[in-house]
């Protein structure tokens, strides 16, 4: 049997909630409120030591990394492919996935973070916050709540995430021109790992993508909101 | 046919060069002197607009980034294998390949390049390293040479650098607590993916591992500093 432990359908959560509505699959579902720190909590962090959502279980195996669980979810359930066949398309599969996770989704997930968690931190009572803080396993992820909770982030900071996404958005606009998916012809992770990313852009960085600047990349995030899988993650998921 | 565009049979370079020798795979060897920032010529920029190495030609096709070239190794070259069959084990290893990409890799890096990019800056005449920095193409890479080259890390950068390479060595010396291998049982490219990290750190972080403190990993280095194919790699790579 699956379990899923994630988020609301957005940022990494919605990548193995993507993934399984496009294959058809059942699994139970672990709502992480991560307005209410249960990713610290001893209850989650015992399932995954990083105190990060998502996180698969299957079969007892305990699988983190979003874009890890989705190339195991493609190899252990085959009948749907979201991994090409050609091995140079698969490389380039690889290869955009792993630029949204170590570029693209960093600097757009500084910028929600910026939006995001002084208003988290506001309707918390005196000392709550370092209680919080406390539970966190990850110094990193400790020092980013830090932060963006009390100092925030700078001007300075938060205009160079724009930068990064602006640029991310360029490379899928290049890319986009010369083919159909983000690694080739077919449908694949490359997309799917996408999705939650780039659908927040045109609030959080409107500069970066429009009909005239980046014509590929809405007709892209247009066929995208249009896939009934899409739709179907969006919907489960809030159901949780 | 194959060609490597590769520097030293160290960092990054040194992936897909172990990947080749443990597959005895023949490739054409295209050294860049990154001392002499042929990684930014327009040469080289022409092959991989990024300027970095190691780059793979493959029948025409460019692969970039190190841990997609031995993925893609893997699946085209299947005689000798080097991901584990069972997909928990290949989850497994690409976990920890991602751990070495994300945070690793980045973090002894840093002291790598605030040992070596002085050095390099301090022997080019007066405005050369302006000129050289100008090739960069990518703006984080220019910053990063900047900062190196001019104002280096501050004690702080590196202490923090510091820290992470230890709670590297820590996470690989519990993973060997309990297998052999870094994916599993199985020799695999998570561990050819480490090597050219973890053989560095003795030197350059010599608090974070040692026959007392981290014995598993210090077992495992003896291990691959043993294997024909590490010693292949750095000869081959040497003559290049």
């Amino acid at each position: 049997m699956l379990s899923l432990y994630h988020y609301e359908p957005s940022a990494n959560s919605m990548k193995p909630l993507l993934c399984l509505a496009e294959k058809g699959l059942d699994y139970e579902s672990h709502y992480i409120d991560l307005h209410n720190f249960e990713q610290h909590s001893p209850e989650f962090v015992a399932v995954n030591p990083n105190g990060q959502v998502p996180v698969l279980i299957h079969d007892g195996a305990v699988i983190n990394e979003s874009t890890v669980i989705n190339e195991y979810l493609d190899e252990v359930f085959p009948d749907v492919r979201l991994v090409p066949e050609n091995p140079v398309e698969r490389a380039q599969m690889r290869i955009w996935s792993k630029f949204v996770d170590e570029y693209f989704c960093p600097a757009l997930s500084r910028i929600g973070w910026s939006l995001l968690i002084p208003k988290i931190a506001a309707r918390l009572k005196a000392g709550e916050l370092e209680e919080a803080l406390k539970k966190i396993p990850l110094e990193e992820q400790r020092q980013k709540w830090l932060t963006a909770a009390t100092e925030s982030f700078t001007e300075e900071e938060l205009a160079e995430a724009r930068r990064k996404v602006t640029v991310s958005i360029e490379r899928m606009e290049g890319i986009l021109a010369e083919r159909k998916w983000l690694a080739g012809n077919e449908y694949s992770l490359a997309d799917v790992n996408s999705y939650s990313m780039v659908v927040a852009v045109p609030r959080l960085v409107p500069e970066a993508m429009s009909e005239e600047k980046t014509p590929h990349s809405m007709a892209w995030l247009d066929k995208m909101n249009a896939r009934p899988a899409v739709q179907a993650a969006l919907a489960t998921a809030r159901q949780a």
